[in-house]
């Protein structure tokens, strides 16, 4: 094979993530990189923990992001949390409910399920059902923004309802942080995760994630080890942690989390109200342009994100055709349908940088010419 | 907290990784952001894989990148070759053999340790010994390359041995791959994993991984599921792989995947043979300075890294003083000790792009500066 140094297109990200990238950020992440203990970079890591609570509305002490992608988030905040024998009610409304309970099962512990039709958020009086009749369980799991459906949950309700039955939560914010109200603290949410490359428009590779105390209590109170050495938080802790000598755990990936700290404190810059207006006013902007092309909304508009619009794709209209026609007339990507709607539904993002008025303006015009397009042509194959 | 774009010095890495970064690996790390299902994404992935292949010297059709450090390569090679109960003989000469065992007893198998003295490679004979008693045991795990030594492992011998008793390797070579030989398919490796920060230099966050046929078999006759699902490749390969419609698992880490891409052309374009070449010239210029400045080696000739020089701290000096001094004074960074070495010895990492004769002037001006300054004066407290 003959290889060359790789150049990738120029292309609009308005797919599920990765978003657009600020510019700020691919030049951050290309700053010299320096070693894991370097002073300076424990200092940066201070700083990033600080902008992490600032976005995650917490004062949680453990604060921090996982040198791995949202999947990992995820993985970190079951292992921890459960042993095996736990009961953990898992709301599955999606692939990523889903996911959650691939992973309660795979610590051996129980999941017990509530299911909400795909498009559809978390039924809060489902889940208080399910906690009555399963007094044994512990954990309450839920995503909080569905990025395989475009359904935005109710974290604060669940969250109280969890609290009220002495539950501790395990919460997907994968692609609600940034882009829609998230108050870890004030709704009393446990165990949080996240990902570098939705809202927050940062490079994928990366998983916020923060505990509560209560959490933290559960963790410490194991009486079996965590089954990822390195996913065991309680390791982590020795590197992130301000209070003493930071002790090696693995090598952090430096250059994204300078990344992560640039997207973050552009986040700050702007102020979360405004990011999360932001999102709801682009949201506005583009279902209107949506709706004027005849498409319509999988999700009921109350229970919308505002920052992935999932549409059915049109009668006779081809899927992968329309997508392979944006992306090479236009270098325009949006998302195809996972699970349930792979082949009828398309997944438009709206996050973080990608929301802004000219990505609407082109992937309307760009939508619009692919679908008279496909309609008017026997499609490529 | 009153936080800035972090901008980082430009320091001089010549501790144990990540080494310094090759300017073009961190060009291509700053391009645009592609999705990671995006049709020339996935042709780089393809083009990353065969050079990944390369620089293994393999024909393994599982080459790829774990989206996380080492570390993780490491749990990856454990989940899903171990089922609980299984016996593996963990071969441990410091704190990655240590590091081995712990995965062993979080996978709920049983770890037979072989144990050498820190500093010294593995004993083929010990190892020989161990398989006869324990021959219930179906895995051989060791570290070609200890990163918390500087000490080299016969990993052709050990292969050999492995494959004569009928077990299957895991094999460490995070801080081997690109510095010293390594011909995974010549050698009869099963499951070898690396790191992107050591002799690859590309930035920190990347795990190179293959997988022989024998060890695909062995995670394709498995019982149980894998414990972690972020890291059970059977999920894994089907994103990787090239037969059919690559599926979602995870969104890759696609900048710094760029990164490895660009750094694993650079190995080829040098060559391995060159690359290893080089290693060795560069190790025996700075041991000679080393050894006039009065330092001696941990490690016996025969068995010593050249990309990772572990020397004696001497009587007297300080060794957070001396480090402190070249990274305020000279912006150089050498590798404390780990473990047993911590406070009585220096790493010296002479990788991948590290490896050249202005890093050594450089280290050997400033570490005769700093050895001079410390006692002479009252150390800096």
């Amino acid at each position: 094979m003959n290889i060359q140094s790789f150049f990738p297109p120029r292309r609009t990200l308005m797919g599920p993530g990765p978003s657009d990238i600020h510019p700020r950020v691919l030049q951050a992440l290309s700053r010299p990189t320096i070693g894991h203990l370097d002073p300076l970079f424990i200092q940066m890591m201070d700083e990033l923990k600080s902008l992490l609570q600032y976005a995650f509305q917490t004062n949680n002490e453990f604060t921090i992001a996982v040198s791995a992608p949202g999947s990992a988030g995820m993985e970190a905040c079951f292992v921890n949390l459960l042993e095996p024998g736990d009961t953990v009610i898992v709301c599955r409304n999606g692939v990523f409910g889903e996911r959650m309970r691939e992973n309660v099962v795979r610590c051996g512990a129980n999941a017990v399920l509530v299911d909400n039709e795909w498009g559809q958020s978390v039924s809060v009086d489902k889940v208080e059902q399910a906690i009555r009749e399963h007094p044994e369980a512990k954990i309450l799991a839920f995503v909080h923004a569905e990025t395989s459906t475009g359904a935005l949950s109710d974290a604060e309700a669940l969250g109280r309802l969890a609290k009220q039955h002495g539950l501790l939560t395990i919460v997907d914010t994968v692609t609600s942080l940034g882009g829609v109200p998230l108050y870890v603290d004030e709704w009393q949410l446990d165990a949080v995760y996240s990902g570098s490359q939705k809202c927050l428009s940062c490079v994928p590779g990366l998983s916020p994630l923060t505990f509560s105390p209560a959490a933290i209590e559960k963790i410490k109170s194991r009486k079996t080890p965590v089954q990822s050495w390195f996913l065991d938080q309680t390791l982590v802790m020795g590197y992130w942690s301000g209070q003493q000598k930071r002790s090696y755990h693995h090598t952090a990936p430096v250059n994204t989390l300078y990344a992560l700290h640039e997207a973050l404190l552009l986040l700050q810059e702007e102020s979360l109200e405004s990011s999360w207006r932001r999102h709801q006013q682009m949201h506005q902007q583009l279902r209107s342009g949506l709706e004027q092309l005849g498409l319509t909304f999988v999700v009921e508009e109350s229970e919308r994100l505002p920052q992935l619009n999932t549409v059915r794709i049109p009668e006779g209209i081809e899927d992968e055709w329309v997508r392979t026609y944006l992306l090479h007339h236009y270098n325009l990507e949006i998302g195809a349908g996972l699970g349930q709607f792979a082949g009828n539904a398309w997944r438009i993002g709206l996050m973080g940088y990608s929301a802004r008025t000219e990505n609407i303006a082109l992937c309307l015009k760009a939508l619009e010419d692919a679908l008279a397009q496909c309609q008017a042509s026997v499609p490529m194959r």
